[in-house]
């Protein structure tokens, strides 16, 4: 059976979502952010970057979302969830993940998690201010250029969806009002419809 | 024929590296980032994103790093450049894609483009001078933790090798010794020797 370390409100959510919706036989298990425990021993002990998701399989443990998205859709191949035999369809699943991980993600967390690029408070605050003009960049082109309706790939629901709404999820908290992107908000609300989403945020309480 | 649009000393030089280990049919464009030509409206057109590398192909472009990788691997598959075939060996190379495109690439950003993430110069300074710690944290991780040896996923060969080369090579403008980390010293050495390597680098004079 997999594992999957995970926290509310993390990237980590995506790769829950997407466990439920290949229909995994998978346990999560929630690791303490409020109370740094992903920073502890145990924890490490499973990751050494002190991050979720990670996710414990048979083999080993994998880490990163854009991973083990791909590795779900694999492992999972029924549930039709990544084009995995269309090379140049597989590099835009990959692609949009890829932003959402690298720029998405990173603009997000500045917001809170200023101290692992700087040890100044002021430059903290610094990062704080330009958050919500970030994320607005980011979702603008998510909006304009990469979302193509209905689904983020086209027609077929894909890995790319919840991880998405995962990160969606953020832009409130982030200073930024999801209604901005029409697109973006409809899709938030196709995918938040979903069981398999319902039946994994119902774990968080 | 492929087109890639590529710069020196970006991490557009792994999927450069990539092509020439796949012995694949193509051609580069190079972007100036000296004088912004990657904010330009041409370039734009390709890639709105306004970065590199960008890889034209008869279906269209893709982006990012990670994506292009596995991209090259999945279409060049007689060079035997990803554990296509074996979904938790392929999620291994992509976690360690994902952390060099996520982590590592982020972290030496904050050394010249503080701008992305704060309008005040005093915070790109902080940022700045944060850059040596960071990367030399990252590289104990991949040092320690991720790099298999001889190559990153051991015995064989990936696109995960090309990738940590050209990472491995920002270390000296960012103030970090690659001799403090022996194992990925010999590696970033190793690949530099390889003739698709030396092709691939020579293209930049």
């Amino acid at each position: 059976m997999l594992k999957l370390f995970t926290a509310k409100m993390t990237c980590a959510m995506a790769s829950h979502i997407a466990l439920e919706e290949a229909g995994a036989d998978y346990e999560i298990a929630t690791v303490d952010f409020g109370r740094n425990q992903q920073r502890e021993p145990d924890y490490l002990a499973v990751n050494p970057k002190g991050r979720v998701p990670a996710l414990v399989t048979d083999r080993g443990v994998l880490t990163e979302t854009p991973a083990i998205l791909v590795y779900i859709a694999q492992t999972h191949p029924d549930a039709g969830l990544a084009p995995l035999d269309d090379p140049f369809a597989l590099a835009q699943l990959q692609a949009f993940n890829s932003y959402l991980c690298a720029t998405v993600h990173v603009a997000h967390a500045h917001g809170r998690r200023g101290a692992r690029w700087a040890d100044d408070p002021a430059a903290w605050e610094a990062m704080k201010a330009k958050l919500p003009d970030n994320m607005t960049q980011c979702f603008r082109l998510i909006e304009d250029e990469m979302l193509q309706g209905p689904w983020v790939l086209g027609e077929r629901y894909s890995v790319c969806d919840p991880y998405l709404h995962t990160v969606a999820n953020w832009l409130k908290v982030d200073g930024v009002d999801i209604a901005d992107f029409p697109k973006t908000a409809d899709h938030f609300r196709r995918v938040a419809e979903r069981p398999a989403t319902q039946a994994a945020l119902a774990a968080y309480g």
